[in-house]
């Protein structure tokens, strides 16, 4: 089998990429480790840049999230019983989009089977071979059934555990990494959400975060200890932390109900360089991890595919190459923005076991500034809404 | 004898309350342990801010620092190669004041001299009694001869290593303190400045700091190790390492000459809390230290000053205790926005030995985000400036 692109990994950033290029006449092949109905089973986050939301619309993909989704004019941010707003619209003259991950990558699958687009699911023993030289290939095998992709370029989008970044020779690679000494204790719910808006909370017992999906779907996190375990939490011991975690004025109107998923996420900051090597080059997760306060996971894949659908563009339309030799460098210089506010978000909002009283004090006061100065909260908003492409 | 404020400590601090006090017909003794020279000798940090300008002019101190200092409207900020500048005029409407602490200390000297001001010098064994009583004094000895001075009000003005902190009980003080693994090697030389403004840089070899205090005389800092010593440091090698610190273009200008003062300093920032206990009220260094990044060491003492001057002055007009009892927790809050930006700006342009490649990434990305983002800037000028009394 031949095509031009070659897409590694069917999450969202595959599809979309995959989605956008073929808009523009490009070729591409899909190649995705595992059902669609596994992918479509992962709970992300679901607050979406406008950058985002553009793309999507440029792909033709941006109906159904335009009429079901929630524009978020702003955010609560609380620590102690202090609880104050910061207004994206009023200082950045942009929203967030609140959708689920899980709803954009149903509507980029939708899409894509709509133009007939090509996915392999079930792909085992990904391979990729040649990618720094002329004629790069993927071998897989399908069901035991062996099978060949040759190709232009390779999108390395299959995430952290993924085969593309590995293939990079480790000569080649510098990787950046920070684990966090805590991880988050998520779980959703059918309740209507404590508020129409997020609430992010530093509170003396950890982090909590309020989040929702939609009228009648909330979604809500735990700051917990790594060694934590999901079955120690019961729903009525969650409702409960959460409850003591958020500004009485949130937890009087907190609904509590069945969990429907619950589960335990370790938080990561990760960096690889370069994010091209010859003829492939990697997209979102494969090459970053971001913690996930602040919701920069998809936001910052986006990013990626925004500059590698717009170089692969210009390179089939014109054989324009310079997209394709700035991708690397410009790609990261936005990563690094991203992975520095989410750093800092998580920084700022955390309780650890080792920080010291000063420490702490410098939580407060920074919280205690970011509530006072409109400038604070416009540079915390400019990063939260998205930076620019 | 007997006074209605006693005011422990005769730096810029202890002299600029008494000053003001006085000209509000409030009677006050400066005790001082050290001579008046000595005082003289200690150089500091000479980047005053707005709100300090403001209390010299209301002390009637400001006509010499109005004539010879220099105004800043903005800052340089370096890494690596890269430099841009903080525009703080542009972005606050205020500009920082460039006159030496030396040279507060001597106009102040000079006023309270003209109005015959009562400074003791050289006192030794200064002990507080009864501070949270209703008649408080302090016994002291100058040239072996004992003196008590009683009075109603106790200004603690006498640094960190002053009695007056040490008078509170441990039980009643809550103390906070941060030791950073690095010190800075000052030198000041007969030269003119590198550049008009300052220059903060963050270089591979660590940070570096170009300051002045007039048209012929520099004031230059270099990050250095703790057990570093500096008998160690010929002029020679410090203006080659200052060289290699900071941008080509600004090391192209730099006037290297011999130097006139030399000293290691380490970085400490400290609070204790209350400020304030019975009639005896900390100001500046006696309660809280900052690392000079920023320079917010004298700046954050006179935010003190104000504070209790004015709680002084209404009480002896009208036995208004308002100000009095709501001194320490005023004065608290602005201090730990002063110590979060020292803290900050100290964090994010110093290098560590055991900082992680991610950490410096993360000190790069900062710094791109705030030479690219006004919002950025705008909240650090905010700062630098000088948050409002």
């Amino acid at each position: 089998m031949k095509t031009q692109v070659a897409i590694i990994g069917g999450g969202p950033s595959g599809l979309l990429l995959s989605q956008l290029l073929h808009r523009a006449g490009v070729d591409t092949v899909v190649l995705e480790r595992k059902t669609k109905d596994y992918v479509l089973g992962r709970i992300r986050a679901g607050v979406l840049e406008q950058g985002f939301v553009s793309l999507m619309k440029e792909a033709g993909c941006a109906d159904r999230m335009e009429r079901d989704g929630f524009p978020h004019e702003g955010t609560q941010i609380a620590f102690g019983e202090t609880a104050f707003r910061v207004d994206f619209a009023a200082l950045t003259g942009t929203p967030v989009m609140v959708y689920g991950q899980t709803e954009v990558t149903r509507d980029l699958y939708a899409a894509r089977e709509q133009m007939d687009g090509k996915i392999e699911y079930e792909v085992e023993n990904v391979t990729i071979h040649d990618a720094d030289g002329d004629a790069p290939c993927v071998t897989y095998a399908v069901h035991g059934q062996e099978r060949r992709l040759d190709c232009d370029f390779l999108a390395g989008c299959d995430g952290f555990h993924g085969v593309s970044r590995k293939s990079i020779p480790e000569d080649v690679r510098r990787e950046y990494e920070k684990v966090y000494p805590y991880g988050w204790l998520g779980v959703l719910s059918e309740t209507p959400p404590v508020d129409h808006e997020l609430l992010y909370s530093n509170s003396e017992r950890g982090f909590a975060l309020c989040s929702m999906r939609n009228e009648n779907l909330s979604r809500y996190y735990l700051q917990c200890s790594l060694d934590e375990k999901v079955e120690d939490w019961s729903d009525a011991a969650f409702w409960e932390e959460l409850k003591r975690r958020i500004p009485q004025q949130f937890a009087d109107k907190l609904v509590t109900g069945p969990s429907i998923e619950k589960s335990i996420a370790p938080l990561r900051s990760f960096v690889t360089e370069p994010m091209r090597w010859g003829r492939l080059f990697l997209c979102g997760d494969a090459a970053h991890i971001v913690p996930p306060t602040g919701a920069k996971g998809l936001n910052s894949a986006a990013s990626d595919v925004h500059y590698l659908y717009h170089a692969l563009k210009d390179f089939y339309a014109s054989g324009d190459e310079r997209g394709i030799d700035g991708y690397s460098a410009k790609a990261l210089a936005r990563v690094w923005k991203v992975e520095r506010f989410s750093w800092w978000f998580s920084s700022l909002m955390h309780r650890t076991a080792d920080q010291s009283a000063f420490d702490h004090r410098m939580q407060m006061a920074e919280l205690e500034f970011l509530a006072s100065s409109e400038a604070a909260q416009r540079a915390m908003a400019e990063n939260y809404v998205g930076l620019p492409y």
